[in-house]
C-alpha cells in the first residue's frame, strides 16, 4: 500500500511498518531490506496461469474483448489495483520495477496467451497488447483522465476488444 | 533533465542548479519554488497546433499512421524525450503533472485533432488514443520490452496504425 501511494522512492520501511501496526524492526526482521520487501510486495495480485487459461478457452474469434474484460476486472479488484499501481508507479524511476514489468508484458502474462495463439510475430504481438493494456491502465486508473475513467466496462471491451484482438490474430 | 531522470519527487533544486552549473539562489530567483520551476519544465517540447495541421492536411484514411508517425518522431527527438519522461515519470505520483498530462492527452494535443475531424464521441476517441500512445511511449522509452523499443518507426506505424485510425474515424 505504502508503494502504490507513494511509489517505491518514497515509500520507508518505517512508513510501511507504521501503516501495518508493527515496529520496523520486525519488518526487517521479516523481509530484510526495502528492496526484498518490494519483491515480495511485487507478486503479481493473480496467478498468470489461471489468467490465461480462461482466456484461451472461449471463441478465438471474440479472445480480444475477453482480454480487455479479464484486465479491467482485474484493475476494478482493490487490491489488485493497489499492487498495480505500486509496480506501475515505480517502474518508471526504479529498475527493478521496470524489469518486473517487462516480466509481466513479455513473459509472464502476455506472452504466454500469445504463443498458446500459434501465430508469428508472437513477441512483438505480445508487447503491442501489452502495451495498449499499459496505456489503458495508467489512462484510467493513475491519470484518470475523461471520459475514459467513467466509461463502462462493457462499452471499453467493444471499442478497445477488436485491436486487441488484431494483435493477437490479425495482420499487422 | 533533473526531472526526466529522477522524477519530481527526487529532483531538488539544488540539483537541478549544479547540472545547469549555476547557484541554486539564481535558479530560485529566476523560478521561484520547484513547483513554479517544474510547471516551466513541463512545457511540452512542441507546439501542439504545428503538430495537428499536418495531421489534419493529409488522406483522411491514412491519418492513423501519420499519427504514430509523428509521436515516435518527437520521443526520437532528444529534447523532447527528456520533456516527455519527466512529464510520464512525474505524473504516476504528483496530481499536477497528471493534470498536465491528461491537459495533453485530452484538450490541447488529441483532443483538437479528433474534433476537426468531425467525428461522435469525440472525448472517448481523444482518451482511447492518447492511452495507446501513452503506452506505446512508455513500453517502448521507459520501460523498454522488447522487441517493441527496437521495432522501426515504419513497422509500428504499419502495426498501430490502424487502430488509431479505427479510434479517430471509424466504428467504436
Amino acid at each position: 500500500v505504502a508503494f502504490a501511494a507513494n511509489g517505491y522512492e518514497r515509500a520507508t520501511v518505517r512508513s510501511i511498518a507504521a501503516a501495518a501496526g508493527v515496529d520496523p524492526a520486525m519488518v526487517h526482521h521479516h523481509f530484510g531490506t526495502k528492496a526484498e520487501l518490494f519483491r515480495e510486495a511485487i507478486q503479481l495480485p493473480f496467478d498468470p496461469s489461471t489468467v490465461v487459461a480462461p482466456l484461451l478457452s472461449g471463441p478465438r474469434r471474440t479472445i480480444g474483448a475477453r482480454v480487455v474484460r479479464a484486465f479491467l476486472g482485474i484493475w476494478e479488484t482493490p487490491t489488485a489495483r493497489e499492487s498495480l499501481l505500486g509496480l506501475v508507479r515505480t517502474a518508471m524511476t526504479n529498475e527493478a520495477a521496470a524489469a518486473a514489468l517487462r516480466d509481466v508484458l513479455a513473459a509472464r502474462l502476455v506472452g504466454p496467451l500469445v504463443r498458446a495463439l500459434d501465430v508469428s510475430d508472437a513477441d512483438l504481438r505480445a508487447t503491442l497488447v501489452g502495451s495498449h493494456l499499459l496505456g489503458l491502465g495508467i489512462a484510467r486508473y493513475v491519470i484518470r483522465v475523461e471520459p475514459l475513467a467513467s466509461t463502462s466496462e462493457g462499452r471499453l471491451a467493444a471499442a478497445v476488444g477488436p485491436t486487441i484482438q488484431r494483435y493477437l490474430t490479425g495482420s499487422l
